[in-house]
């Protein structure tokens, strides 16, 4: 249920972003959408050799996904209004996807740190995969804390099974601290550390 | 036999594109001729955990792709004059991946939702990776009817398997439906809905 | 050990390249070197059903890619002077990598056609995922000699395999073919043919 709303927040805000950023046709909004809400558990389930992907499988993800993409096609011209609630359900996909990744490594067998490392693949992928579509330099690799909050998230979650107090608690946990940091970095405009040598951002 | 006339055409097209947007040498050429032409395909067997690709796997495939991108490369010039018979072969080589790309999801048992969205993938997809590399908006998410004379296609023949009506007459009736949807809309310049209170294209 | 070695060029050399082109923070650079280093391989392992790939389950791949490009993130601004190296290091990973790339291929099982392209393919993978990522035709398929010492390599290596001389010998002397056509392409500049027709290049 939490990851059904994880993937309409994804498929709305993905849609969305793409909306603003190109021009583009009823087809190319949805499919945006759609790449968004169901890239990162696609690549996910790559490297976890667990194809066909799961949410490829279900009629029920690929029925939100496409129904988050329509929406923002429809009403995306009244959307900006609330686009406080739009980031609050991205961090919310982000946090979600982050911590069901990494724990369906651990459940495959894989290792802590490839368990992170599918974690975070799963929360940011989507979003990548549509930004490297519509010709952005995808965000993640370039501003504001985005995987860096993922990549917390999945490292407590796998803490939390490495240490044997997985459940729902240590999933809920980890996927509130991931939310938090996700908000914090949004509100104060944090920016993960850029290489040493070059001058403050400008833009 | 079809199936690699589909694939010719795309590795010409694919590669004819390429050559008009960027600089390429002979390598890159036949390599886009080849992604074109065999990158939908590609994507279908991630999919349909289909994996290694058929089409990789076949030489045929990889002959007929490599050697419609170095006609490309050798002819590029010469070619502009004969750009409404790439346009067929295109929408020919669409409607039959369309239909394959389907049939074959069907074949492996997944359901007709999974099968019409891999039917238009293996369609689409091959253009979009071609595009994502020399640097286009694919065309596919922006103008022009190309996905959906695709969805089209798969629908017609996934249903057609629903109602116990599958079979050649199907088959290439579906290719046939997408075929002309796909020429009409090049003919007509017919394009998918753009988003509502969006001025009208310009471009 | 060669591999890592190989990894380690390629990620220092990768997260090098990307923090020349565009603008990133500490993940950016680390996740662009990681990508150029791991991608190939990643690529590799979809075509030959060798999932999950074997480098993301080696933790030892991991913690080396990573490393070069943390190292490439703390001392960008000084590795200019040393560009050389890198390039030498960076036909090196081309090298190994095209050939034990193709190697894998034949030890699948898979034809000397596929096993070719398997190698090339490992070869370039990941600075082509990289360029993608940061907005550049990818440079494979515009300048130098880069496919073209990789097809090379993994012909030579796949050629003795068919005529039963496979040994380190052989592996070793075709890792020596592609690594001098590659260095002698950047030594003299050497391009692969550009379509006919076209004029000399001028950038």
């Amino acid at each position: 249920m939490l990851d059904l709303i994880g993937t309409f927040a994804f498929a709305l805000n993905g849609a969305l972003t793409a909306l603003r950023a190109t021009r583009l046709d009823i087809v190319g909004v949805i499919t945006l959408g759609m790449i968004t809400a169901l890239g990162g558990g696609t690549i996910r389930d790559v490297f976890l050799d667990a194809l066909p992907p799961a949410t490829f499988l279900d009629w029920r993800y690929l029925a939100v996904a496409a129904g988050g993409g329509l929406i923002a096609f429809l009403t995306g011209h009244h959307l900006e209004r609330i686009n406080g609630t739009i980031n609050v359900l991205d961090a919310a996909g982000l946090s979600l996807f982050a911590v069901t990744g990494a724990l369906k490594a651990v459940d495959l067998g894989f290792g802590p740190a490839q368990a992170v490392i599918v974690g975070a693949i799963t929360g940011v992928g989507g979003g990548t995969l549509r930004d490297v579509l519509i010709r952005q330099v995808p965000s993640v690799l370039s501003s504001g804390l985005y995987a860096v909050p993922a990549l917390v998230g999945a490292t407590v979650v796998v803490l939390a099974d490495v240490l044997d107090a997985r459940g729902p608690v240590a999933a809920i946990g980890a996927a509130a601290v991931c939310f938090a940091i996700r908000m914090l970095g949004v509100h104060f405009d944090v920016n993960a550390p850029f290489p040493p040598g070059e001058r403050r951002r400008e833009r």
